[in-house]
């Protein structure tokens, strides 16, 4: 178990529901909030960069990785592997920033174990109909590839009772507030307030 | 025990803090919330209205509630009894309508027995110094009031890990969006928004 002073928080949604825009949003407008980056051994897609939007790692160094006990979690989606540096996660949680990690429910299962409380938060479509939409619009893979996707995310969504939220993506704005409030409401949790009230209380 | 859908929310605050104002706005502007409203033997301040601030009664009505058993929780402060009624907390809770109970930290107690997943709330001033400064600006009480104001919210604040939130109310503007947030926040929970997501997973 990792001891820690920042909130760690785990976002997971099946894909093609929005996450990784609403990820995005959080740590660019919720102060004190950091996005994990994960190390993948899969190749860079058009525009993304190495070192912020994954760390692009080789097999081999990955599996290095693994061995040496330097992941949190890590898990084998579509033949790329994807994990989290323990050495990011634990330098970030030690100065007491939060950080948001954008990871895949058996990932997530991992997180929990090593860090119980967590906060994890799934992001749900509106509908099948809504979410097979959303992954035709986006263009991006082949229509077999949108029926592996659309069976994953079932896969994805039968494991709701994992996670301590729930939120629905029907519309983007609304659901980043969703998002927004449990960050917020978290930082004011007793168990991490606690300090600041007994100094409070000392005034009086 | 009761038994319930909507969720309840216990806000309590040392006299002074800026509970009223901000309870009234929460219910205001957030949805699907409703207002507790306590039955009390104090007489009606100038503006008050009986069935909207409080249910104004006098001292028999309220000793024969509570030897009915028709409150979920009374208690009496500066001479005056105040006690919240278990039939309209049953009524709305039945309807999966939010409430909200503006309440003393003794009352709060109770609450939390009669209703164990109630979301507890504390409202806290960011100092002693600035609590006596806005008791005194609000120029309602004598000073020797304002000195047993003080007393008591010691002992109130004392009672901060008997709360799931502690709020700081240092500008009126962030402690609000900090309650929204925790509204908001509770709505999402899981064990609240499982059987949506079940309707969702059907679909797939």
């Amino acid at each position: 178990m990792i001891s820690h002073s920042g909130n760690v928080f785990v976002l997971s949604a099946p894909s093609g529901t929005g996450k990784s825009t609403l990820a995005k949003r959080l740590v660019q407008e919720v102060s004190d909030l950091d996005f994990s980056i994960s190390f993948t051994t899969r190749a860079p897609r058009a525009g993304e960069v190495d070192g912020k939007d994954y760390f692009f790692v080789d097999n081999p160094t990955f599996d290095r990785m693994i061995e040496t006990g330097g992941l949190v979690e890590w898990v084998e989606v579509y033949g790329h592997k994807y994990g989290t540096g323990k050495d990011w996660v634990m330098s970030h949680l030690a100065t007491g920033r939060d950080i948001l990690l954008d990871i895949e429910t058996q990932g997530a299962k991992n997180v929990h174990a090593a860090i119980p409380d967590a906060v994890m938060i799934f992001l749900i479509p509106p509908s099948a109909e809504e979410l097979s939409n959303r992954l035709r619009k986006r263009g991006r893979d082949p229509e077999a590839e949108i029926k592996v996707r659309l069976d994953y995310a079932r896969h994805e969504l039968c494991q709701f009772p994992a996670y301590d939220y729930l939120v629905v993506n029907d519309t983007l704005d609304r659901a980043y507030r969703d998002l927004e409030s449990i960050v917020l409401a978290t930082r004011l949790r007793r168990e991490r307030m606690g300090r600041q009230a007994e100094q409070i209380l000392q005034g009086f």
